[in-house]
């Protein structure tokens, strides 16, 4: 391993992506019911049209629509009523000139009908239909494969399923569909000083914050996290974590252990797990400093540092757009508002800086931005309050009090009571 | 049941919000795991200081501030080493003037130090450590209680749990969180031509769309979906489906069979069911006015058309808002983005009209908004293509071309694609 100096956000995104192209695992087939918010593995072309027949789309007399023309208020033409056509039944009637069958909203044009005349439009004399309007050729009637034709290609690969799309694979039969998998995510905390959540914390123990908020983070992506729990700081502990880590899931996080620097033990014991190794060690960021990347045989182990609020920044910088590639998902940009900096805002020198922030609607009606110390003191509660980020490039100085800065948000609801929208349609 | 007239949205929505008010059925606790997206059923206060004791924010020397005074780059100050504090253990050292011991990250302060140096500040020569640089009280220490206090209400009733806010209850050491419980909605379609995906579709038949569209809008929501079938439109089968959707579920949506009229059973059903019983019966819209609700001991019965576009925009107004209180979340107004009228648009007469759209951007820079035919002919495949929706309001005479509307979009991502936002930081 050699120790280099620290990379760039932009470099260390390089170095990955030339060490790692994220691929979905593999595909799964399941039923319709469990297949919202996941992600199709094919193109899905449609067996059958839609509508399959010729369907009606009112209640009415299924007609020749040659036979009602010149038919008004006063001229009514007189059709001989032949038989009805029900929903979800094969016409057993077939339309002849001057006749006509009775059919409702739905039901299958019978053979010989090219149009469908609205009851409202008709009066009924024994087996007699009074036609007072001519119909068009096709009026009323929505024509087989008018929604969806056969063989055409109705969802394309890579398409989200959201209640649309479920209904597009139900409406042509499917009753399951082939996804990608959900990829799996070892995630593990290091350090000799955090503790289970629910068990007895000893003194100078902390309650370990990171294996649940990060696992909270991979199921927010679709992803599978698998909770390792609580792993010992030391050469043997680690590499048996790793090892089975690695032969369990797709991804692997850890965080915590101690900073970068000699008795860091996570890149050595990478390093001897498999080629190429380390590719990152160490990233001119704030917060998040001491993080490390490794690819071992294909699959990606980001080491984060233990700070709550370092952990998640590097999270989503880093490990996010690798589970949404292995999902099959695109990398969709998080919503920005533009906001007005509360006070005059440094950057790290020579790091690409992250300052959390709380919005509110200043007295100017413009929005506010002010920042929250969540970085060296690792505090949640705080990043449990602030409503967003924004970044100071390396080569940025400062940002002025009142000067313009894009803030983006961790929750879209804050975007909504920014803005204060409350109307309901 | 008395067969009232059509009643206008906002009317509909008021007897509804009158007849049903939507609490949550219950809470359970869920270990953390499980927590991400649910809601938080109580106010939760910390049981504990976080951090639980004075902490290091550095690695350096824990001192006293006092024997620093006065260091600088020429006159270090000698301070005798006494020993060293690691991570998660209780210091064995106990600092009395001009002594100090070694101290690393996130360890304990120990008794009778106020203060770390920074070891960037400091040189060791055999037992002594020479500071070149005073500390101020408190300097490089992270306060007990100072991220969180005990006592503190932490996180409100209400919150919809993000990796965040499971990092707060991790932090203080829960491990399981009281949650609302998600309300189950049962759903099932009617109609004597709906046939199951997966099965065969015989001649006049169709696939049922409506059950599967719907259980997967229920699921986006948080809801639990039981998706019960196709139910035949028949008076004992569709009582005896009722009563058993009744008893299994906190909320019941059936879609399809016939239209509002002397020949739809569903209401006659309902209103022997229970009180009220049926409380509206045709609401003044466009696409959605065969639309029945009824309340039944306190649950809410939906009946939604048989069209797809129709039942969906019937779910999106009324079952919404209703399933979002029951479990405990707040009703989020949806994103808009305003567009120009692409053509002369125009409401159905006295109904309030939602008009389907395609978003693109126009020559003029300008988002275009472009009506797609979903209404009558209950077309899925347009829907799934339409990126959102815009509303006539019954008084409106029409919206001309080129005229400004607000669109409401289905999927956030639209929005993106619209803004065109690409950078990443």
């Amino acid at each position: 391993m050699v120790f280099r100096k620290l990379v760039s956000v932009d470099e260390a995104r390089r170095i990955l992506e030339k060490s790692l192209k994220p691929k979905p695992a593999g595909t799964e087939f399941i039923p319709l019911s469990e297949a919202h918010d996941r992600v199709i593995a094919t193109d899905v072309a449609s067996p059958l049209n839609i509508p399959p027949f010729n369907r009606s789309t009112v209640d009415g007399y299924a007609v020749k629509a040659a036979d009602t023309f010149g038919a008004d208020e006063d001229h009514a033409v007189a059709l001989k009523l032949a038989g009805r056509v029900n929903v979800g039944e094969k016409p057993r009637v077939r339309i002849v000139q001057r006749t006509t069958a009775e059919i409702v909203t739905g039901a299958p044009i019978p053979d010989g009908a090219d149009a469908v005349v609205m009851v409202e439009h008709t009066s009924r004399k024994d087996d007699s239909v009074l036609v007072y309007q001519p119909a068009v050729l096709g009026e009323n009637v929505m024509k087989a494969g008018s929604d969806i034709r056969k063989g055409e290609v109705m969802l394309k690969r890579g398409t989200v399923l959201s209640p649309f799309e479920i209904g597009v694979l139900a409406a042509v039969g499917f009753a399951s569909v082939e996804v990608y998998g959900r990829p799996k995510v070892a995630i593990f905390s290091t350090g000799a000083e955090v503790v289970e959540p629910g068990k007895r914390l000893v003194e100078g123990k902390i309650f370990d914050i990171n294996a649940h908020a990060l696992s909270a983070s991979v199921a927010q992506l679709g992803a599978e996290p698998l909770n390792m729990g609580i792993v010992r700081d030391e050469y043997d502990q680690m590499q048996a974590a790793l090892k089975k880590a690695l032969g369990m899931a797709d991804v692997v996080i850890t965080s915590g252990g101690v900073s970068v620097g000699p008795t860091d033990i996570i890149p050595k014991v990478l390093d001897k797990l498999g080629k190429p190794g380390v590719i990152v060690y160490g990233i001119a960021v704030r917060p998040g400093k001491p993080t490390t990347v490794a690819v071992i045989e294909d699959k990606p182990v980001f080491s984060l540092p233990g700070h709550p609020a370092s952990a998640l920044l590097i999270f989503h910088l880093f490990v996010r757009p690798v589970l949404l590639g292995m999902g099959g998902k695109k990398e969709e940009p998080q919503m920005k508002v533009k906001a007005v900096a509360s006070e005059r805002l440094f950057p790290a020198r020579g790091r690409r800086t992250y300052i959390t922030v709380t919005l509110k609607r200043g007295s100017s009606g413009r929005i506010v931005a002010s920042p929250v110390p969540t970085g060296l003191s690792g505090a949640i509660s705080t990043l449990a309050k602030a409503e967003g980020f924004t970044v100071l490039h390396e080569s940025q100085q400062f940002v002025d009090k009142g000067q313009d800065i894009d803030v983006e948000l961790f929750k879209p609801e804050f975007y909504y009571s920014l803005i204060g929208v409350k109307e309901r349609q």
